[in-house]
């Protein structure tokens, strides 16, 4: 793979979605503002004092809620690890139009809400609805059109008491970046089906066919292979960069001797079983100790003590599996748009 | 100016060194998350519990002190515009080094703290000293060497009242990528003044001359032209940018008629007195309306009212001057390292 370079309009948009940078892993709840962060257009102009939500569309009684109804339901808190559904792109080949993430597109955080599933109840969604459609207010041009952020789940996926009307994040009012006053939290799916800043819920009798339903957000192989949207997130274990960067090419120097490996680890649809360790880009592997997590939907802490006695260049990777075998690929399969590269991490080191 | 193309390790370092979005400036107190930073290496790893700070070096009665002592002296909050000696960079020609700002590399924010003389002053500085030098725990190769992030303060300029150890932002625990649990706070300087993650503070008796304080943070002209250090922060305004954006070129579309323009200025060694808007890209300027503010260091909110009814490519600009009359450039003088580039700002829209 040659030397890639990027354009103005990606660094234009580096600089705005910001990473989590991965010394972050050590968090178990990620602080505020390192959590990463995806924002398509701009970040909206909400007053939680005057917003409010209306419930609608195909449902019996019609709703409009405020910031106060909502903290007077019940209050669930959910530890979530959210990921950009375009982690890794950067490392596809060849490269692939959007954000230029690296793999820092990922937190872990404390979400507080109320579930959404009573409030949809309370409005009665009539019988041909077989979906329901969030709308954000955050509005702009893509692939030419003006468009507002719009998405959809199945009737099934909003029954789930964890899928929650978020307003705090870590125990604090939600920032205005992350969807405040108030966003939906999917926990197990990844970032885009979490809409923030919500302005509207409508259950509607069609599956929903919007550009950020059916365009963006689908893995498309090209050729004959077919479309598959994006939904739960797919296994991986990152590492906390060992030892100290080089400030302009980020790489890194690690001492000889004893090295004390720490990651995390995630799946959206079941735990991670074992996670493995390689000082040799991939070609064997050892195994780490994982902890299991309180929380369903939460990252799990994993650590390894390695011990290099040779100076010298290395590339250090980790490998996550979860309860059904699935584990993560040396490379993933390129797809159009760059979604879902969860490969393996290659963490380049020099040991002196 | 060819279409610039940047590397790997500068997209790596953007997604790492957080901008502050520029619809932010709606934002009097930048929030949590949303303010810029500039790291050079990784965010150490610190625990307020156990963590202390050192006043020694030139002085009678060297101290150790913990985060709860600090939290026991005078404590004193300002509101502080703190700005990157780098914001710009991207807009010099031919191309700097160094992280590639666009104009997002500032916030203000509110920071709670104690005074530092107090402290010096208990120490005892001993008539040798001449400096002050500050030494954060982040630390990383630079130029091909190890180095740990270090500045120098003159004796003169710890003595301001308003130069603080600061354990607090926007009235919460300061958080890890900010420096916690203490950093320096000089308000009116650039960023790299302002050093985070305290270890050590130690009286000096010979200027120091380590890298951030004589070759990073230096404004270098080339040729005959002597050399400046980086300092107090050059005015500058910006507006929200108007409109909504296309999400990939990050491009602007605005709609006929009247459109309310916001922004804010700053400068580090006085007020802003005057913001003026330009339609033309600086062509022709008009007067806008720009209100004082209660916090010395703090920026200056601005409005103009700017009515476009015809159709077409604008470029928009505000530019401050400041009480001594000193404005804004079109363009500022290239220096090696990018630093100080307060040319006025250029927002490309389409009024449709």
């Amino acid at each position: 793979m040659a030397e890639p370079s990027y354009s103005h309009s990606e660094l234009a948009q580096a600089v705005r979605n910001h990473a989590m940078p991965l010394e972050a892993l050590r968090y178990e709840i990620t602080p505020a503002g390192l959590h990463f962060l995806l924002i398509h257009f701009d970040i909206p102009d909400l007053e939680a004092d005057t917003w409010s939500l209306t419930i609608g569309g195909a449902v019996e009684r019609p709703l409009t809620v405020t910031l106060d109804d909502l903290r007077s339901c019940e209050a669930r808190t959910e530890v979530v690890t959210m990921e950009c559904s375009g982690n890794g792109r950067v490392f596809l080949d060849p490269p692939v139009a959007g954000q230029q993430w690296l793999l820092g597109a990922v937190g872990n955080a404390q979400w507080t809400g109320t579930p959404l599933w009573p409030l949809l109840e309370e409005a009665g969604l009539e019988p041909r609805s077989v979906e329901v459609l969030f709308t954000g207010a955050d509005r702009g041009i893509e692939d030419g059109i003006e468009r507002t952020y719009q998405r959809s789940l199945t009737v099934e996926e909003v029954k789930r008491p964890e899928v929650m009307l978020v307003y705090a994040m870590n125990g604090q009012p939600l920032l205005p970046q992350h969807g405040a006053p108030v966003r939906l939290v999917v926990p197990g799916w990844y970032g885009m089906a979490s809409v923030k800043w919500l302005t509207t819920i409508e259950a509607i009798s069609e599956p929903f066919t919007g550009y950020h339903q059916t365009n963006a957000y689908v893995v498309r192989p090209g050729g004959d292979e077919p479309d598959v949207p994006s939904t739960r997130i797919l296994p991986r274990s990152l590492m906390i960069p060992p030892g100290v960067p080089d400030s302009d090419t980020r790489e890194r120097i690690v001492d000889v001797g004893m090295c004390e490996i720490t990651g995390r680890a995630w799946c959206g649809t079941s735990e991670i079983v074992r996670v493995e360790f390689s000082d040799n880009g991939g070609d064997t592997w050892t195994e780490a100790q994982v902890e299991s997590t309180a929380h369903r939907y939460g990252w799990q802490k994993w650590t390894h003590v390695w011990v290099c006695d040779r100076p010298g260049p290395y590339i250090l990777s980790s490998r996550a599996t979860d309860t059904t075998g699935r584990s993560q690929p040396d490379q993933s399969a390129w797809n159009e748009r760059g979604y879902e590269n969860n490969g393996i991490e290659r963490v380049a080191i020099i040991v002196r």
